[in-house]
């Protein structure tokens, strides 16, 4: 395996929807637009470093940085493929274009382009596997154990997780006319307390629902069926847990489905809204008026309209 | 809307497996093999009189019988649509194919038949939604308040119930290879205790577990891919609960797994057990190994290789 002293690489990846709907912790959707990016290079100085953490929040410390997390990962685990690094660490600067603690994927976003931007370093000796069990381990640390943002970060589309150990993913069809409008108040909500406020036990009348949600949600991705993937966007375990501790969420939800919203829910953790619409004009409406029902209270918000993303993580050297 | 004093007709439904694996009141298949029919005809007498109700154990009260019960709900719905019955009531003869409480969907058939049979008398003036009711209203009486034995009974094939009011129910392709082996021991399992040892809440780590199998299940079916249901059959919130109630369950389904099963699990609310896979002789296979393992401890059995039925039910006039 060659591996170049001075080759750098830039990885750039996607924001995405995790615990798309009913989907906790299972189904994502990479979002086109804002993203992160990730340049790696080699080092002098020993383990990772962090030049830039992409924002003035986010920490140096190469133990607490998503991407540097995942970058170290992949170095420990290259090495066990017998790969000589030609320095003695690796250097990061991270661009950070998706906001923080938005519920916009933003985490994963820079834990995937650490990696992949690392294990392109490495020669890609990684398989994608080997490299989502690194962002796995960044994602453990700074939020939960879960690959609903990271698959679609790095695949793009909507994923289904069917297990992450062993690593079992579904990637779904996109339904092609999916408009998707994504409102970010002017919040942050950490997603540690996002977290905890999940109930612990699921009463089983709301389990059986959710399960159909979920099932219904997949159904409407083959058959390319909008007004399903909207009607199954109906997460009684999430979104009840957590609406409370945003905000103008519900309103802005109202507001999305008398706007003609197919669906709407919270945007991971949250803060950020989204919606799901099939028509272009109908999305800017649904747009306006969510941002309207932020307004009224008072909230700042970003609202835009948006689509999959299905390009997934790209890297390229530098 | 014409109906006629002398018609009769016969309806034939199959068995089917709900709560399949993880798709607990969500998710069912119909059986190729054994078949309720209910044979429907005018009746001097007022109400639904049942004639034969098909097993010695089986209540001849009409408001007892599934396939009276959904009978009565179809006149009642004909009613409402100003059809005149010429005659004061309807007779019923049924003939049970299916085994009792043995967890094969039976309640389920002999509801869809005896709905289908009445809705001919009347000129089929109900529509899919309007009998699916009229079963549930059965089912809900006999069993629980759920499709995923009646749609399937109805339509054949796999189907996913995304919601029961309204009713919106998603028919799933069926993969090519699949075969079914069903094991009914000569046993009997009550619907109604099967349901009390549900728990009524559900730890969410299983509920995110169970949501990743139902999503699997149905992308499986989508993309032909008999593996993957089988690997989704995974089901932590019914099986475990019913198991303990079903003396040989748990060693025959670990026979089913060692003789090349892609997965098993509890036929509806049992005690019929079902294994998956996608070849013929190692189907055969499965079937021995299941049935040898309860034979070791003294239980006898019936196993059957068989297929989804993909049919339905047939209505004709005799």
């Amino acid at each position: 395996m060659v591996t170049e002293r001075h080759a750098r690489f830039v990885a750039s990846t996607p924001g995405s929807i995790g615990n798309l709907g009913p989907g906790l912790d299972v189904v994502g959707c990479a979002i086109a637009g804002l993203r992160d990016e990730v340049v790696a290079e080699w080092w002098d100085a020993p383990g990772v470093t962090v030049l830039d953490p992409g924002h003035a929040d986010l920490p140096r410390a190469a133990t607490r940085h998503a991407a540097a997390i995942a970058s170290a990962a992949v170095s420990f685990a290259a090495g066990r493929h017998g790969v000589v690094a030609p320095a003695p660490g690796i250097a990061l600067t991270v661009r950070k274009g998706l906001p923080l603690s938005g519920g916009q994927g933003g985490s994963a976003a820079s834990a995937v382009a650490g990696a992949v931007a690392t294990n392109a370093l490495y020669g890609d000796v990684l398989d994608v596997n080997a490299v989502l069990e690194c962002c796995l381990v960044a994602e453990a640390k700074v939020a939960a154990r879960h690959l609903d943002n990271i698959a679609p970060a790095l695949f793009g589309g909507i994923t289904l997780i069917r297990c992450i150990d062993p690593i079992d993913i579904i990637r779904l069809p996109v339904p092609a006319k999916l408009r998707i409008i994504l409102v970010h108040p002017a919040q942050r909500l950490s997603t540690s307390m996002a977290r905890r406020a999940l109930p612990k036990l699921v009463p089983l009348s709301d389990v059986t629902h959710q399960l159909a949600q979920v099932g219904a949600m997949i159904a409407a991705c083959y058959t390319n069926d909008v007004g399903l993937l909207g009607r199954a966007i109906d997460d009684r375990i999430a979104e009840p847990a957590r609406a409370p501790m945003i905000p103008g969420f519900m309103e802005a939800k109202r507001a999305a489905m008398a706007a003609g919203a197919l669906g709407a829910s919270i945007s991971g953790a949250g803060p950020t809204a989204f919606a799901l619409s099939d028509d272009a004009d109908v999305a800017q409406r649904i747009a306006r008026a969510m941002s309207e029902a932020y307004s009224v209270l008072g909230i700042e918000c970003t609202a835009t309209v948006t689509e999959v993303d299905v390009e997934g993580t790209t890297v390229r050297r530098l």
